[in-house]
């Protein structure tokens, strides 16, 4: 992993964490072991490219272990690990953050005439 | 600004806050007004044009405040606003998740023989 410049550590964790869905996903594997498809309808607006990605990075980083399930054809799910689980304080953060935003634009919506 | 497909609060905050900088933006302007030149010296790893679309999306969606001193050349200033100090609980965050990640990171390098 490119090693952050200024080795600030907000940076650090947002080279890590930057990007529109991974914080998003771990919100869904806080739940519990996911399949792709199941993370892929709980974020119907990440594409499979993206989401692939963001898997990826995760699991190279530590954060996310992938389990292949011999079924036929074979069955992928993917959970948080240990590491992961120290993400919770920075999840559980956003949706206050994200539903006073929501608030905030509907009511600067213009309301139709 | 595109409404979030799904309407989940963590997909709404990272809409405005994803990306690799815009945190780290946010949390150099709880110091106070900065000019864009100190901007750059505090993240030098982000790119001039990087830097001027995060602070006009944040600037659009009523966080930050630019303000043009009629000096000579002008000098301009950004600095949070009220909203924009409603991320406080969030980029605070983020430091005891970065050092840590740093801190493991570092434990992870191979050491040179």
């Amino acid at each position: 992993m490119k090693s952050s410049a200024t080795g600030c550590s907000v940076e650090e964790a947002m080279r890590l964490l930057g990007g529109r869905w991974r914080l998003l996903i771990v919100s869904y594997l806080l739940d519990g072991p996911k399949r792709f498809s199941e993370l892929r309808r709980d974020i119907p607006a990440i594409s499979q490219r993206m989401l692939t990605l963001d898997l990826r990075a995760m699991e190279e980083a530590g954060f996310v272990k992938r389990t292949v399930f011999p079924t036929v054809p074979a069955t992928v799910e993917y959970e948080l690990t240990a590491d992961g689980a120290r993400l919770v304080p920075v999840v559980e953060v956003m949706p206050t953050f994200g539903l006073w935003l929501k608030e905030r634009d509907a009511r600067r919506e213009p309301t139709s005439p």
